[in-house]
Protein backbone atom coordinates (compact mmCIF):
# COMPACT_ATOMS: atom_id res chain seq x y z
CA UNK A 1 0.00 0.00 0.00
CA UNK A 2 1.02 3.18 -1.00
CA UNK A 3 0.77 6.66 0.52
CA UNK A 4 -0.73 7.69 -2.71
CA UNK A 5 -3.59 5.60 -2.57
CA UNK A 6 -4.85 7.76 0.50
CA UNK A 7 -3.95 11.20 -1.01
CA UNK A 8 -7.05 12.62 -1.27
CA UNK A 9 -7.36 12.03 2.37
CA UNK A 10 -5.90 14.46 4.88
CA UNK A 11 -2.26 13.36 5.60
CA UNK A 12 -3.11 12.12 9.24
CA UNK A 13 -5.82 10.43 8.14
CA UNK A 14 -3.43 8.21 5.52
CA UNK A 15 -0.72 7.93 7.92
CA UNK A 16 -3.12 6.40 10.32
CA UNK A 17 -4.55 4.04 7.65
CA UNK A 18 -1.08 3.04 7.12
CA UNK A 19 0.02 2.23 10.46
CA UNK A 20 -2.85 0.47 11.59
CA UNK A 21 -2.38 -1.42 7.83
CA UNK A 22 1.38 -3.09 9.54
CA UNK A 23 -1.13 -4.95 12.48
CA UNK A 24 -1.73 -8.79 11.96
CA UNK A 25 -5.12 -9.11 9.76
CA UNK A 26 -5.97 -5.66 9.00
CA UNK A 27 -6.26 -5.14 5.81
CA UNK A 28 -6.26 -1.64 3.87
CA UNK A 29 -10.34 -2.02 4.40
CA UNK A 30 -9.88 -2.60 8.06
CA UNK A 31 -7.44 -0.04 8.66
CA UNK A 32 -9.83 2.69 6.89
CA UNK A 33 -13.04 1.66 8.48
CA UNK A 34 -11.02 1.88 12.44
CA UNK A 35 -9.45 4.90 11.44
CA UNK A 36 -12.76 6.50 10.65
CA UNK A 37 -14.05 5.03 13.87
CA UNK A 38 -11.03 6.51 16.07
CA UNK A 39 -11.64 10.10 14.05
CA UNK A 40 -15.01 9.94 15.16
CA UNK A 41 -14.21 8.24 18.71
CA UNK A 42 -14.20 10.84 21.87
CA UNK A 43 -10.92 12.55 22.24
CA UNK A 44 -10.00 11.21 25.84
CA UNK A 45 -11.06 7.20 24.82
CA UNK A 46 -8.47 7.73 21.55
CA UNK A 47 -6.20 9.10 23.74
CA UNK A 48 -6.17 6.11 26.29
CA UNK A 49 -5.79 3.36 23.36
CA UNK A 50 -2.42 5.57 22.46
CA UNK A 51 -1.52 5.68 25.64
CA UNK A 52 -1.98 1.84 26.52
CA UNK A 53 -0.09 1.12 23.53
CA UNK A 54 2.94 3.31 24.92
CA UNK A 55 2.54 1.84 28.31
CA UNK A 56 3.10 -1.36 27.08
CA UNK A 57 5.81 -0.29 25.53
CA UNK A 58 7.38 1.58 28.07
CA UNK A 59 6.28 -0.67 31.31
CA UNK A 60 6.31 -4.11 29.89
CA UNK A 61 9.39 -6.48 30.38
CA UNK A 62 10.11 -10.44 30.21
CA UNK A 63 10.55 -11.74 33.89
CA UNK A 64 13.54 -12.95 34.25
CA UNK A 65 12.56 -16.48 35.65
CA UNK A 66 9.43 -17.68 33.46
CA UNK A 67 9.73 -15.13 30.67
CA UNK A 68 6.11 -14.44 30.83
CA UNK A 69 5.40 -10.65 29.82
CA UNK A 70 5.60 -8.24 33.40
CA UNK A 71 5.59 -5.12 35.20
CA UNK A 72 8.11 -6.36 37.83
CA UNK A 73 10.75 -9.01 37.67
CA UNK A 74 9.88 -11.43 38.76
CA UNK A 75 6.53 -11.71 37.84
CA UNK A 76 3.29 -12.15 40.63
CA UNK A 77 3.24 -15.91 39.88
CA UNK A 78 7.02 -16.36 39.81
CA UNK A 79 6.96 -14.70 43.29
CA UNK A 80 3.53 -16.27 44.65
CA UNK A 81 3.89 -17.87 48.01
CA UNK A 82 0.56 -19.97 47.03
CA UNK A 83 1.89 -21.47 44.06
CA UNK A 84 3.28 -24.85 43.48
CA UNK A 85 7.47 -24.42 43.20
CA UNK A 86 7.85 -27.97 42.10
CA UNK A 87 6.09 -27.83 38.80
CA UNK A 88 6.65 -26.03 35.45
CA UNK A 89 4.32 -25.80 32.49
CA UNK A 90 5.80 -25.18 29.56
CA UNK A 91 4.28 -22.76 26.71
CA UNK A 92 4.72 -21.45 23.55
CA UNK A 93 3.10 -17.93 24.20
CA UNK A 94 2.01 -15.53 26.71
CA UNK A 95 -1.47 -15.89 25.89
CA UNK A 96 -1.39 -19.51 26.59
CA UNK A 97 -0.98 -18.46 30.01
CA UNK A 98 -4.17 -16.81 30.20
CA UNK A 99 -5.87 -19.49 28.80
CA UNK A 100 -4.51 -22.05 31.27
CA UNK A 101 -4.98 -19.46 34.29
CA UNK A 102 -8.54 -18.97 33.20
CA UNK A 103 -8.93 -23.01 33.57
CA UNK A 104 -7.84 -23.04 37.65
CA UNK A 105 -7.01 -26.38 37.49
CA UNK A 106 -3.07 -25.79 37.45
CA UNK A 107 -1.09 -24.11 40.68
CA UNK A 108 2.01 -24.36 39.38
CA UNK A 109 4.65 -21.98 37.73
CA UNK A 110 5.05 -21.56 33.74
CA UNK A 111 7.61 -20.69 31.72
CA UNK A 112 6.83 -19.45 28.27
CA UNK A 113 9.35 -20.16 25.20
CA UNK A 114 8.06 -17.22 22.94
CA UNK A 115 7.63 -19.22 19.77
CA UNK A 116 8.18 -23.22 18.43
CA UNK A 117 10.92 -25.08 16.43
CA UNK A 118 9.91 -23.60 12.99
CA UNK A 119 12.68 -24.04 10.49
CA UNK A 120 10.06 -22.45 7.50
CA UNK A 121 9.85 -19.37 9.51
CA UNK A 122 13.48 -19.25 10.43
CA UNK A 123 12.84 -19.75 14.21
CA UNK A 124 15.61 -22.46 15.90
CA UNK A 125 16.22 -23.49 19.20
CA UNK A 126 18.52 -20.56 20.04
CA UNK A 127 15.37 -18.69 19.55
CA UNK A 128 13.41 -20.23 21.80
CA UNK A 129 14.07 -19.58 25.70
CA UNK A 130 15.31 -22.90 26.59
CA UNK A 131 17.89 -22.24 27.99
CA UNK A 132 16.64 -20.04 30.71
CA UNK A 133 14.22 -23.10 31.26
CA UNK A 134 17.04 -25.22 31.89
CA UNK A 135 19.04 -22.65 34.36
CA UNK A 136 15.62 -23.18 36.48
CA UNK A 137 15.84 -26.80 36.31
CA UNK A 138 19.14 -26.23 38.59
CA UNK A 139 18.31 -28.16 42.33
CA UNK A 140 15.69 -30.04 42.87
CA UNK A 141 12.86 -27.99 43.81
CA UNK A 142 11.61 -29.21 40.48
CA UNK A 143 9.72 -32.22 40.10
CA UNK A 144 7.57 -32.48 36.71
CA UNK A 145 7.80 -30.52 33.62
CA UNK A 146 3.95 -30.25 31.90
CA UNK A 147 4.61 -29.69 28.31
CA UNK A 148 1.88 -27.20 26.67
CA UNK A 149 2.87 -26.58 23.45
CA UNK A 150 0.24 -26.36 21.20
CA UNK A 151 -1.04 -29.97 19.64
CA UNK A 152 0.26 -29.30 16.22
CA UNK A 153 3.45 -30.85 14.12
CA UNK A 154 5.82 -27.88 15.34
CA UNK A 155 4.31 -27.75 18.89
CA UNK A 156 4.84 -32.06 18.83
CA UNK A 157 8.29 -30.96 17.54
CA UNK A 158 9.23 -28.46 20.18
CA UNK A 159 7.53 -30.11 22.96
CA UNK A 160 9.64 -33.36 22.19
CA UNK A 161 13.08 -31.80 21.90
CA UNK A 162 12.69 -29.95 25.19
CA UNK A 163 11.86 -33.52 26.85
CA UNK A 164 14.51 -34.93 25.38
CA UNK A 165 16.95 -32.00 27.40
CA UNK A 166 14.98 -31.79 29.99
CA UNK A 167 13.66 -35.71 31.38
CA UNK A 168 17.60 -36.33 32.76
CA UNK A 169 17.01 -33.19 35.33
CA UNK A 170 13.30 -33.68 36.41
CA UNK A 171 11.84 -37.04 37.80
CA UNK A 172 8.19 -36.42 35.28
CA UNK A 173 7.74 -34.86 32.68
CA UNK A 174 3.92 -35.28 30.81
CA UNK A 175 2.39 -33.71 28.17
CA UNK A 176 -1.12 -32.48 27.61
CA UNK A 177 -3.68 -35.00 26.76
CA UNK A 178 -5.15 -35.38 23.33
CA UNK A 179 -8.44 -36.38 22.56
CA UNK A 180 -12.06 -35.04 21.74
CA UNK A 181 -12.53 -31.31 22.30
CA UNK A 182 -15.20 -31.16 24.94
CA UNK A 183 -19.04 -30.59 23.40
CA UNK A 184 -17.25 -31.69 19.95
CA UNK A 185 -18.68 -34.89 17.55
CA UNK A 186 -17.55 -38.05 16.96
CA UNK A 187 -18.50 -37.92 13.36
CA UNK A 188 -16.59 -34.17 12.78
CA UNK A 189 -13.21 -35.58 14.52
CA UNK A 190 -10.50 -35.78 12.18
CA UNK A 191 -8.85 -39.27 12.26
CA UNK A 192 -5.81 -38.52 14.10
CA UNK A 193 -7.71 -36.77 17.20
CA UNK A 194 -10.14 -39.88 17.16
CA UNK A 195 -7.16 -42.29 17.00
CA UNK A 196 -5.59 -39.74 19.96
CA UNK A 197 -8.47 -40.31 21.84
CA UNK A 198 -8.95 -43.93 21.04
CA UNK A 199 -5.34 -45.12 22.21
CA UNK A 200 -6.03 -42.65 25.26
CA UNK A 201 -8.95 -43.91 26.46
CA UNK A 202 -9.70 -44.36 30.22
CA UNK A 203 -11.19 -47.11 32.76
CA UNK A 204 -14.89 -45.13 33.62
CA UNK B 1 -15.40 -8.16 29.32
CA UNK B 2 -14.06 -7.47 32.63
CA UNK B 3 -10.40 -6.70 33.89
CA UNK B 4 -11.09 -9.91 35.64
CA UNK B 5 -10.64 -12.00 32.97
CA UNK B 6 -7.00 -10.82 31.93
CA UNK B 7 -6.07 -10.39 35.65
CA UNK B 8 -2.89 -13.02 35.63
CA UNK B 9 -2.22 -10.39 32.48
CA UNK B 10 0.49 -7.75 33.97
CA UNK B 11 -1.92 -4.48 33.83
CA UNK B 12 -1.10 -2.57 31.23
CA UNK B 13 -1.73 -5.55 28.97
CA UNK B 14 -4.91 -6.31 30.09
CA UNK B 15 -5.30 -2.40 29.48
CA UNK B 16 -4.44 -2.59 26.65
CA UNK B 17 -6.34 -5.65 25.20
CA UNK B 18 -9.85 -3.88 26.70
CA UNK B 19 -8.68 -0.61 24.78
CA UNK B 20 -8.03 -2.71 21.54
CA UNK B 21 -11.56 -4.63 22.27
CA UNK B 22 -13.51 -1.37 22.31
CA UNK B 23 -12.67 -0.88 18.33
CA UNK B 24 -15.45 -1.98 15.73
CA UNK B 25 -14.95 -5.94 14.46
CA UNK B 26 -11.81 -6.66 17.36
CA UNK B 27 -13.44 -9.16 19.52
CA UNK B 28 -11.07 -10.49 22.64
CA UNK B 29 -9.29 -13.19 20.74
CA UNK B 30 -7.79 -9.99 18.36
CA UNK B 31 -7.72 -7.59 20.95
CA UNK B 32 -4.93 -10.19 23.04
CA UNK B 33 -3.17 -11.16 19.47
CA UNK B 34 -2.86 -7.24 18.57
CA UNK B 35 -1.47 -6.33 22.24
CA UNK B 36 0.79 -9.33 22.02
CA UNK B 37 2.20 -8.63 18.53
CA UNK B 38 2.26 -4.34 19.61
CA UNK B 39 4.30 -5.79 22.74
CA UNK B 40 7.13 -7.30 20.38
CA UNK B 41 6.93 -4.95 17.42
CA UNK B 42 9.96 -2.01 17.62
CA UNK B 43 9.08 0.34 20.36
CA UNK B 44 9.41 3.20 17.47
CA UNK B 45 6.69 1.57 15.61
CA UNK B 46 4.39 1.10 18.17
CA UNK B 47 5.13 4.75 19.36
CA UNK B 48 4.31 5.53 15.47
CA UNK B 49 0.93 3.57 15.74
CA UNK B 50 0.53 5.78 19.08
CA UNK B 51 1.36 9.17 17.71
CA UNK B 52 -0.41 8.34 14.51
CA UNK B 53 -3.92 8.05 16.62
CA UNK B 54 -2.80 11.31 18.67
CA UNK B 55 -2.47 13.37 15.63
CA UNK B 56 -5.39 12.28 13.82
CA UNK B 57 -7.78 13.64 17.09
CA UNK B 58 -5.42 16.92 17.17
CA UNK B 59 -5.47 17.69 13.48
CA UNK B 60 -8.36 16.45 11.89
CA UNK B 61 -11.02 18.73 11.66
CA UNK B 62 -14.27 18.95 9.68
CA UNK B 63 -14.00 21.12 6.44
CA UNK B 64 -17.08 23.91 6.82
CA UNK B 65 -18.12 23.33 3.07
CA UNK B 66 -17.80 19.96 2.30
CA UNK B 67 -17.91 18.44 5.91
CA UNK B 68 -14.75 16.04 4.58
CA UNK B 69 -12.38 15.14 7.26
CA UNK B 70 -9.38 17.67 6.78
CA UNK B 71 -6.24 19.24 8.29
CA UNK B 72 -7.01 22.87 6.83
CA UNK B 73 -10.34 24.42 6.35
CA UNK B 74 -11.55 24.95 3.59
CA UNK B 75 -10.24 21.56 2.38
CA UNK B 76 -7.79 21.14 -0.48
CA UNK B 77 -10.57 19.80 -2.32
CA UNK B 78 -12.76 22.78 -2.04
CA UNK B 79 -9.86 25.25 -2.72
CA UNK B 80 -8.66 23.11 -5.77
CA UNK B 81 -9.21 25.83 -8.31
CA UNK B 82 -8.90 22.91 -10.58
CA UNK B 83 -12.04 21.16 -9.91
CA UNK B 84 -15.57 22.09 -11.13
CA UNK B 85 -16.89 24.67 -8.76
CA UNK B 86 -20.21 23.95 -10.27
CA UNK B 87 -21.29 20.23 -9.28
CA UNK B 88 -21.27 18.71 -5.98
CA UNK B 89 -21.69 14.58 -5.24
CA UNK B 90 -23.37 13.94 -1.89
CA UNK B 91 -22.31 11.08 0.14
CA UNK B 92 -22.40 8.98 3.27
CA UNK B 93 -18.96 8.74 4.80
CA UNK B 94 -15.09 10.41 4.07
CA UNK B 95 -14.11 6.71 3.14
CA UNK B 96 -16.76 7.32 -0.38
CA UNK B 97 -14.77 10.26 -1.06
CA UNK B 98 -11.51 8.03 -1.36
CA UNK B 99 -13.56 5.73 -3.01
CA UNK B 100 -14.77 7.87 -5.94
CA UNK B 101 -11.29 9.96 -5.80
CA UNK B 102 -9.69 6.76 -7.11
CA UNK B 103 -11.77 6.21 -10.01
CA UNK B 104 -10.87 9.85 -11.21
CA UNK B 105 -13.79 9.83 -12.99
CA UNK B 106 -15.32 13.01 -11.29
CA UNK B 107 -13.49 16.51 -10.92
CA UNK B 108 -16.78 18.38 -8.63
CA UNK B 109 -16.81 18.97 -4.67
CA UNK B 110 -18.18 16.84 -2.73
CA UNK B 111 -20.34 17.25 0.37
CA UNK B 112 -19.81 14.81 3.49
CA UNK B 113 -23.22 13.78 5.05
CA UNK B 114 -21.61 11.41 7.95
CA UNK B 115 -24.61 9.08 7.63
CA UNK B 116 -27.71 8.38 6.36
CA UNK B 117 -31.57 8.60 7.94
CA UNK B 118 -31.74 5.23 10.17
CA UNK B 119 -34.97 6.10 12.78
CA UNK B 120 -33.78 2.09 13.70
CA UNK B 121 -30.20 3.47 14.97
CA UNK B 122 -31.88 6.97 15.85
CA UNK B 123 -30.30 9.11 13.19
CA UNK B 124 -32.80 11.84 12.10
CA UNK B 125 -32.12 14.18 9.86
CA UNK B 126 -30.49 16.58 11.98
CA UNK B 127 -27.88 14.13 12.74
CA UNK B 128 -26.93 14.67 9.22
CA UNK B 129 -24.99 17.30 7.44
CA UNK B 130 -28.20 18.29 5.12
CA UNK B 131 -28.15 21.97 6.25
CA UNK B 132 -24.55 22.73 5.65
CA UNK B 133 -25.28 21.45 1.98
CA UNK B 134 -28.33 23.76 1.30
CA UNK B 135 -26.32 26.40 2.41
CA UNK B 136 -23.76 25.86 -0.23
CA UNK B 137 -26.54 26.08 -2.52
CA UNK B 138 -27.21 29.54 -2.51
CA UNK B 139 -26.35 31.54 -5.65
CA UNK B 140 -26.58 30.11 -8.62
CA UNK B 141 -22.99 28.33 -8.95
CA UNK B 142 -24.10 24.87 -8.51
CA UNK B 143 -25.78 23.19 -11.41
CA UNK B 144 -25.77 19.31 -10.32
CA UNK B 145 -26.09 17.68 -7.34
CA UNK B 146 -25.01 13.82 -7.92
CA UNK B 147 -26.53 11.99 -4.72
CA UNK B 148 -24.22 8.93 -4.53
CA UNK B 149 -25.65 7.19 -1.16
CA UNK B 150 -25.34 3.70 -0.91
CA UNK B 151 -27.80 1.85 -2.83
CA UNK B 152 -29.40 -0.04 0.02
CA UNK B 153 -32.78 1.32 1.91
CA UNK B 154 -30.98 3.53 4.14
CA UNK B 155 -29.11 5.14 1.37
CA UNK B 156 -32.32 5.28 -1.33
CA UNK B 157 -34.61 6.95 1.72
CA UNK B 158 -31.94 9.90 2.34
CA UNK B 159 -31.09 10.09 -1.51
CA UNK B 160 -35.40 10.69 -1.64
CA UNK B 161 -34.64 12.90 0.92
CA UNK B 162 -32.11 15.21 -0.11
CA UNK B 163 -34.03 15.06 -3.16
CA UNK B 164 -36.54 16.81 -2.69
CA UNK B 165 -34.91 19.19 -0.92
CA UNK B 166 -32.26 20.55 -3.50
CA UNK B 167 -34.15 20.14 -6.38
CA UNK B 168 -35.92 23.33 -5.90
CA UNK B 169 -32.47 24.71 -5.87
CA UNK B 170 -30.31 23.13 -8.72
CA UNK B 171 -31.55 22.40 -12.18
CA UNK B 172 -29.95 19.15 -12.31
CA UNK B 173 -29.73 16.30 -9.50
CA UNK B 174 -28.73 13.06 -10.40
CA UNK B 175 -28.20 9.70 -8.83
CA UNK B 176 -25.22 7.19 -9.51
CA UNK B 177 -26.29 4.21 -11.86
CA UNK B 178 -28.09 0.68 -10.58
CA UNK B 179 -26.86 -2.34 -12.37
CA UNK B 180 -24.83 -5.07 -12.77
CA UNK B 181 -21.37 -4.62 -10.81
CA UNK B 182 -18.32 -5.25 -13.65
CA UNK B 183 -17.39 -8.63 -13.29
CA UNK B 184 -20.34 -9.97 -11.81
CA UNK B 185 -22.79 -12.79 -13.14
CA UNK B 186 -26.23 -12.52 -14.33
CA UNK B 187 -27.02 -15.77 -13.27
CA UNK B 188 -26.30 -15.01 -9.60
CA UNK B 189 -27.13 -11.29 -9.63
CA UNK B 190 -30.65 -10.79 -7.15
CA UNK B 191 -33.46 -10.13 -8.91
CA UNK B 192 -33.31 -6.00 -7.99
CA UNK B 193 -30.12 -5.41 -9.07
CA UNK B 194 -31.33 -7.48 -12.36
CA UNK B 195 -34.11 -5.69 -12.37
CA UNK B 196 -33.15 -2.24 -12.64
CA UNK B 197 -29.99 -3.08 -14.88
CA UNK B 198 -32.99 -4.23 -17.33
CA UNK B 199 -35.15 -0.51 -16.70
CA UNK B 200 -31.88 1.04 -16.89
CA UNK B 201 -30.71 -0.71 -20.63
CA UNK B 202 -28.43 1.88 -22.34
CA UNK B 203 -28.59 1.92 -26.61
CA UNK B 204 -25.10 0.10 -27.68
Amino acid sequence: MTTNEFLPAAAPVARLIQELHKLPGVGTKTAQRLTYYLVRMPEEEARALAQAIIAVKERIILCSQCQNLTETDPCPICTDPARDQTAICVLEEPLDVLALERTRCYKGLYHVLHGVISPINGIGVEELKIRELLVRLKGDTVQEIVLATNPNLEGEATAMYVHRLVSPLVPRVTRLARGLPVGGDLEYADQVTLTRAFQGRNEM
